[in-house]
């Protein structure tokens, strides 16, 4: 359980994805009646569109999107490194071009702390380089070292005493730069540790592994969260090893390309084979979608390019992932934890690493796109 | 009030458009709870995707969409005429290429009933032959008596007594055919007469003119139903007439185009002057949107394109236009109905003719576009 200045959090936690103000197609009204205990939003974005100063003058991020429960704010960081054009880092921080105009703009870990004070999250993140999955030892030892320092400016330019300060673990696949950064970030101090620069890509055994063993260096009495996991199959991975919080876009994002969870795996609703399909996305599924829609008018909409076809698979998608975390937080209460992970994965086929790769470079027709956490 | 199979229904009433069984961006929940009474869908399109037959086997159009209110569906001539490419008409029927696919198809009157006695809705229309507003007075001509002929034949083939008929008067902007055509169709006996062939980009004055002289023709006693017409300026001028039924796609449209109605008039959320707009969309509205969201807000969704922002819109808008018919509703009651509208158009700035028709043309990103009817 995390206590935030919104409302405390249940954990094992999901947090779906409101990287521009707005989980995308869904009311707060509607997200929070699905589960959603906790959102991220992200730094990077709304400095972008809005602007900070617009959200600042409107009272904050809270009442700007109309949401009053607890919210998590990416610094930037991986924004910075993932999205924006001709990067210029140096220890000072990172000079870029924004991805929407082309526009010059600053980023340092000063004003990315800055940023996320004036927008007001619960939890707030240090402002960190992460280097993409097939670089270099030299350039991640680097990257790594720069994201110490700048954790430190982080801690000590950090006002607001209402925010929780995460640091954020790098190192990439390199065993020994993750087990340094683990250690120098936790002599530092954080309210909570996040390990970043995985599910960028990089094989399902190496997040894995990385996780496992950085996972046992931070400390117990912390939150732990791990940056960009989200599916049922990495949920189960992720918990078993001792993760505490996660954030993804992939639920909502693969909804919005007509993909959607059933206890049996994610299906397409596009296949020809539910254009007349009675009965709900998924068998036994609560949400508002299964409760009042068959698979084939899902079909019919998606074929469509109907609005409303978005936002019903972003609900179905999101209620599944919600109620799996309610029944993974139950099944640790009860201390059945493992034989409820061996009972769905008997039944629930992941999605093949090969076309999930694929997938994650297609991504959606709609322009303001996710990142991925 | 009308009395149908899924409810009464008070008069006059305007019904949103959901052409492919959905009301762009919202599901039924919503906008019933916006004040929806009945919705228009359409053969047309139902045919095209996902097929009649789809919607038949899943249990009729009420079932497939999950709407248990009344549903009024056009015939597809209206559709037909505007949206398919290379028109072969003749007497029996109209052949025609899919504006989807182009694939071939051939609609009769007797296939139009058909249709639509297996959709379901509660009330259906006549076959009709719909002319363009350039069109000259022989082809206007050809098209009444066209239409005259397929009435007849739609009213013979006919065969569910849960369903009302009406008829659908045409005959440009000529007087005399309109005269004809209400005289005729009145002497066929339908359950409910509707005014076709306006508001496709004739001045207003015109429309005006000849809502006038057709009501008169019509019977008193049957639901009269003015096609294709939902501005706040035009329900005022449709009901002062003695209409009681209107459909139009206009306010969901607009929407969908950042279009908003405010009590002084439309207004464009993508106006700079909305970037840190505190406050509602329109003061005083009731709506989940004006309840809850900033202008600032829907402006930044828009600009973002975030796909939250044309469902808001869309509830302000079918909310600020369903508010408005309680009022005169109300009114007429009252009996104040003649002081209610002075005073909502002394201070409502109906949208500028030339801007009105610009932007008709202009419709929106989104495929599956609305007919207008």
């Amino acid at each position: 359980m995390l206590s935030t200045p919104h409302g405390a959090v249940p954990t094992p936690i999901f947090s779906p994805v409101g990287s521009q103000a707005t989980v995308k197609s869904l009311t707060p009204q509607e997200f929070f009646a699905l589960g959603t205990k906790m959102i991220l939003s992200n730094a990077y974005h709304l400095y972008l569109r809005p602007g900070i100063k617009v959200i600042e003058k409107l009272g904050g991020l809270h009442r700007f999107m109309s949401w009053s429960g607890p919210i998590l704010t990416d610094s930037g960081g991986y924004q910075v490194f993932s999205l924006a054009h001709l990067r210029e880092v140096n220890d000072d921080g990172v000079r870029f071009r924004s991805h929407i105009d082309g526009s010059e703009h600053i980023i340092t870990p000063e004003l990315s702390i800055e940023f996320q004070e004036a927008l007001g999250a619960d939890i707030i993140m240090a402002f960190d380089e992460c280097p993409a999955y097939t670089d270099d030892y030299n350039i991640v030892q680097e990257a790594v070292a720069r994201t110490h320092h700048w954790a430190e400016r982080c801690l000590s330019s950090k006002q607001r005493t209402d925010q929780a300060l995460y640091g954020i673990v790098q190192g990439g696949a390199f065993m020994e730069l993750r087990r340094h950064s683990a250690s120098f970030l936790t002599a530092l101090g954080f309210a909570g540790y996040a390990i970043g620069g995985l599910s960028i890509g990089e094989p399902k055994e190496v997040t894995n592994a990385i996780v496992e063993e950085t996972v046992a260096l931070l400390p117990e009495d912390k939150p732990r969260y791990l940056m960009g996991v989200g599916s049922p199959e990495d949920l189960f991975a992720g918990i078993s090893r001792g993760i505490d919080i996660f954030d993804s876009a992939l639920p909502t994002r693969i909804a919005r390309n007509g993909g959607f969870f059933t206890r049996y795996g994610r299906k397409i609703i596009r296949n020809a084979h539910f254009k007349d399909r009675d009965g709900p996305l998924d068998e036994g599924c609560d949400c508002y979608t299964c409760k009042n829609f068959s698979a084939a008018y899902l079909h019919h909409l998606f074929r469509c390019d109907e609005l409303l076809a978005y936002r019903l698979a972003t609900m179905h998608n999101l209620r599944f992932i919600m109620r799996l975390m309610e029944e993974i937080r139950t099944s640790i209460f009860n201390e059945s934890f493992l034989s409820f992970m061996e009972s769905f994965l008997a039944s629930y086929q992941p999605t093949d690493e090969a076309v999930r790769l694929s997938q994650r470079q297609k991504g959606t027709k709609w322009r303001g796109k996710e990142s991925h956490h």
